[in-house]
């Protein structure tokens, strides 16, 4: 099970590492007990009931008294909808303060899609292995050409706040990411989802991994009420 | 002075658009007379004076209680700035959603410039004329070419979510956002600044004067007491 | 129907006055359209349609592009309750600044009751009638000593900020509330429903109405989908 | 130094607790560094000058990734200043779930005292010491009765959450506040404050002791730079 230092590989050149966490059952028992002044120092059998319990009457606050703190590597089109989560703490690699890396993310053939249907519930094709690769070869050839107008806009003089503007948003970046059990449980209930984009959707599960490894009564009642944040 | 319904243009496509407002220096004067339980129905002279000790106090809770409504139009690079203030809402053109339209920043010749010195205390100095010129053929350039890829991933029938990867963050994209007098300050504090990327600041500077219209008395203070949020 | 400017009373002297509205079922309309770059003047047949979808599907964000300013009059015990709703704006009567008002909460003889079973899962029978008057003469005498002794220490010269600590969380506070649609449908999902304490209850119905009336469709969305918020 | 664990005691009968953090310099500067993608495992001589900078630039955000939960006990009044705080997290001793413990505060006979001057720049003066014993007695008093007809109401079978109205906010209560270090400057810079209520300052003094002893470098910079949250 991955825990705080450990990292997991998501997509062709991105993570998602466990920086620190602060994060155990027993902070969602005793958020619930002060309550009824009835603090503990350890988990008996039957606070998980009362974890269940919390979960389903949605009694969400007792879930935030906790931490996890991740360091993460993906596409700036994720980075996008990550960042709309407000009840979070963010810090990101600037591309004002310092160049950009060469690091694009280009899907996997088996990855490359096509879509229909209407917004919301799409359904996704793969495509015919070649005309996969033959995309595959298009974005490939069209970041490297941003890469190198970058370079040489760069080399000219521009500055980095103006070059950056053709960087396309497959390009990753990298961030500090800080949220609660409650607030990380929604970003898995929305990015975790099949609704959500499919590259999300690697980190999401990478969250959870960390998740459930940190507060595994508070995720199997997640997952039994539903995957929905309380 | 601009008003609900009306557009500032910014950059070369921007614009910003206040689309709807609740917004009144009255609604700061009640929201602190309140606490001594004398809510009213018109400012009168005593009320200027007592947003200034507001402001000056740094007695920030007043400054909530009302809405500014914005729809806008700006590159992605910028609309990431802007994403990063919570105590707001959006709702952007989602690229999962449509098709992306074919508008990109070009910085006028004059602001094609160099960086030098340290982050945060950057000195920024405009090029010559001749290289500004060429760097903004570097830029439509490599746009055009993006856009062409973009198009025609979507011809073969790539998936929208996955062709928009190419696309640089010098695009425009649409979003609205609502937010209240206190977020707006801190907005404007951070954006509308010496030390903001200069196309960031011209949208700070448009919704200052939206709100310096809607709220004068609670803008003058603002400007009088350095431009801090309270 | 109550509109801006209406008062609904609640309980033996409160109220929940609706000071201001900038909320319309076009502006969640138009938040979810602006995702298609689609905004509109008008709502048409087709968006009910799209404000059940979004309710139903939890798409939370297009329900926050408004504003409800409320003036609310209530007894501390429920004010405390009422501002744990952290997505919100609070300005309240201050008892350091200015003096209390004698106004204090009795419930009604047939809302004096019993409370059996758990947490959560409370049952509350009335009480017999002659027992529930006793109980109103011991409330009204508690109240009148406890005013006596606060204005006792205020004639002696007690700083009014020591005085009010003899002060009931029954007595009467008054605050400004600024809410959008989202954080109020969680407000009402949470506080207009049976495990309510009753008397926040009544503050809740008297939300729900002041929102039914200004957002008829998304409330009825809101009813459909469970009255939970999105 | 008072760490993880350590309880301040805090008036009569309050207390602030330690109950975990997850809180260093390091992860302020980390925060700082992942803008350039220099994360490091040990701070150096030059990050406190980085904490520095970023304190006094305002820079606020690299402050956030971080997490202290305290258990506190305090009167209700003070409580109810504490939870006006929305960046933070509370879970608080139910009168509704379960009795309210006899525990009261009175001031000690130096902190009875009167209050001259305007709101947010009363003067305090102690009353001469026979008259702050005659107080201390009539809320002594006043305590005992709103007690005797809690448990008397109680004893009759009235719910739990309509005896306690009789109760007064001079009660104490206890919570857990869980916060990170922007939130808790926030919290220290108004209510460790000279125009803050004397009782709370005793808190917010105790809330900074454990601040300071956690992040000393950032704790230090708060203070240089007046003491004012970033």
């Amino acid at each position: 099970m991955p825990g705080v230092g450990d990292k997991i590989d998501v997509l062709d050149h991105g993570f998602v590492r466990l920086d620190a966490a602060e994060a155990t059952d027993l902070s969602v028992v005793n958020g619930a007990r002060v309550s009824f002044l009835q603090i503990k120092d350890e988990m008996d059998d039957r606070d998980e009931k009362l974890i269940r319990f919390l979960m389903r009457e949605k009694h969400a606050s007792p879930f935030e008294h906790n931490l996890f703190r991740f360091h993460v590597k993906c596409p700036i089109a994720v980075a996008r909808e990550w960042m709309r989560h407000r009840w979070s703490s963010f810090n990101e690699h600037s591309l004002r303060y310092s160049e950009a890396i060469e690091s694009f993310y280009v899907p996997a053939a088996e990855q490359v899609r096509t879509q229909t249907g209407k917004p919301g519930r799409y359904t996704f094709v793969p495509m015919e292995e070649e005309t996969a690769e033959k995309v595959r070869a298009m974005m490939e050839a069209q970041y490297r050409q941003a890469w190198d107008t970058y370079q040489s806009m760069l080399d000219i003089g521009v500055a980095r706040e103006l070059a950056r503007l053709v960087l396309p948003v497959g390009l990753y970046t990298e961030f500090y990411w800080t949220v609660n059990a409650r607030a990380l449980m929604n970003f898995v209930a929305l990015r975790n989802a099949e609704a959500a984009m499919w590259e999300i959707r690697q980190y999401g599960e990478a969250v959870e991994e960390f998740f459930a490894a940190q507060m595994p009564s508070t995720h199997k009642a997640f997952v039994e009420f539903g995957r929905v944040a309380p």
